[in-house]
């Protein structure tokens, strides 16, 4: 079979362009004109066995999450989400409170997001579970925020702090279950990891502002994601190692500072948000994530020669993309 | 596990509206308010072993089926598909070719409706094929043609011809593939079922015109969808056999008069559309019909007492929603 990135290329080589549509395949999602404003809209799979096992993930939090990866790509364009659909297809041996929980967890966070859901498709599986989340958001016309205006010159930042649910996951991985975990750092990165908070007060006001040159959410990983921005916006990047903000539970759960700096730069499924911006509004930056709360941290540069470099105990290193690989 | 419609009929009981929001839950399509226009958006899943098998598919029309059956419901909301957006989770074991040849199919089905692909998400699968389609589709403001607007005296009209898709279901089952099958008949309605074409130009013209009072597409069954207008309209209504228009290529298959009604009357997956309208706006209806060259034929009447009556041979027979059931 061929794999996600080759399946993508095809794709977006069958793909065309028409006059409502702003922004296509490629992004975070995308972006078609609707009167006044653009409507945004995308779509995010979780499939069991791939994206979560349900022997470790509570079906509360798995609605959850079902609804939170999705939102956060409307985040990532700088949109308000107003609008979710879900499709799920489950398999004969689920019981019943467990259907009441997985949506139970979903329409939660839609509820606390202002988000309405508004449709959907429900099937049997022969075995494996399957989610399908839909978002619409909106936005100012021509107002998204995509991953291809990154200039040199611009500062790159991040919402909060990474590496929690790579942690997560391999705690998970290792056996270790949220019921019975007492351990409060593993407890956070297990949460991080199984309940992800899509940044979408940050990502619409950013988007509002007008100020972020670039923006994506980190699903795959930090150094993936600044890879693709980088990719879309023909150019490359310096970040600091020193400067990326790493979750407290990490620093708490590791002292090898080798494990903690892979934990923060390549750990995928995190949904922060990851920005550009002109140094020259770096205060306005500041200002936007002071009305919402948001801590935001400057970790680089981007910088015209192509490639992402990384310092590092006074070194310059190259980083290649290696973010999050599913389960199989 | 709960069924289908437990599912749902939780997931509407926890759903809430909001201004923007004209048709939620509960219809073929959501309908939602975008500046001068409403945007109609909709997602319909495919499953595998559950919607098709494999080894009876060409992966060519399996791509235009997923497509064709979402794109179908923007049709039934009398509106016109413009975008769509595709999720799939394949297993490890698909080829190259399989995965060109169904995003050829969707692709091709697409470019012919005059719908641009704008995203979509894709994903391993443990064992699985799953595919979920995501279509966009627009109509004048309060323009959407709902399944609740039937009133006493509306006649019914259904598009084209009915039973075939369901003719093609049961050969399918008994070991018979399009590939190999040489009977014209049967072969026609191996095509209907594989490949089903959402009567797209004819609902849009229909919703533009303001003619329907309801509409839905026929997946569930002639019986089930009818009573799905029923249920909705808070009414009731009497159909007559010897009007129903049965696909020729059921009428040469079989002589038995029992099956045939059998298969027009409760075969799922028609994807015809089922609409009504006052009767004096008759003539008005057929002339929509004819620009866009869509056969339809009057079957009956809404009536004001609830329950759905069929008059067969002179009799008039209750007749209970039993349409389509997934393979498992």
């Amino acid at each position: 079979m061929p794999n996600e990135t080759e399946i993508i290329s095809r794709i977006r080589q069958r793909s065309r362009t028409t006059a409502d549509l702003r922004v296509g395949i490629g992004d975070d999602a995308a972006v078609i004109a609707a009167g006044e404003r653009d409507l945004i809209t995308c779509c995010d799979l979780m499939v069991e066995g791939v994206h979560f096992r349900r022997s470790w993930t509570p079906p509360y939090l798995l609605g959850r999450k079902a609804l939170a990866v999705t939102l956060s790509d409307i985040a990532a364009m700088g949109g308000i989400a107003k609008f979710a659909m879900v499709s799920v297809a489950l398999s004969s041996g689920i019981s019943s409170e467990f259907v009441d929980e997985l949506f139970r967890g979903l329409f939660d966070l839609a509820d606390e997001s202002d988000v309405v859901i508004i449709g959907g498709d429900t099937s049997s599986s022969p075995d494996t579970i399957f989610i399908d989340t839909i978002a619409i958001g909106q936005c100012a016309r021509n107002g998204a925020v995509t991953r291809s205006g990154a200039q040199p010159g611009d500062e790159i930042y991040v919402t909060d702090s990474l590496g929690a649910s790579a942690l997560g996951l391999m705690l998970l991985a290792h056996g270790i279950r949220l019921e019975r975990e007492e351990n409060p750092s593993h407890r956070e990165a297990l949460i991080r990891h199984l309940s992800p908070k899509p940044r979408l007060r940050f990502g619409a006001e950013i988007g509002k502002s007008g100020l972020a040159t670039s923006m994506i959410d980190i699903s795959d990983g930090l150094s993936t994601d600044l890879w693709h921005i980088l990719d879309e916006s023909n150019c490359g990047a310096l970040i600091r190692a020193a400067s990326i903000p790493v979750a407290e539970c990490v620093k708490r759960s590791t002292s090898s500072e080798d494990e903690i700096l892979r934990f923060a730069l390549h750990g995928g499924e995190e949904y922060e948000l990851l920005f550009t911006a002109r140094p020259e509004d770096d205060s306005r930056i500041r200002a936007v994530a002071e009305t919402v709360e948001q801590p935001i941290t400057l970790i680089g540069e981007v910088v015209s020669e192509k490639g992402l470099n990384i310092k590092l105990d006074g070194r310059l290193e190259s980083v290649k993309p290696s973010g999050f690989e599913h389960l199989i």
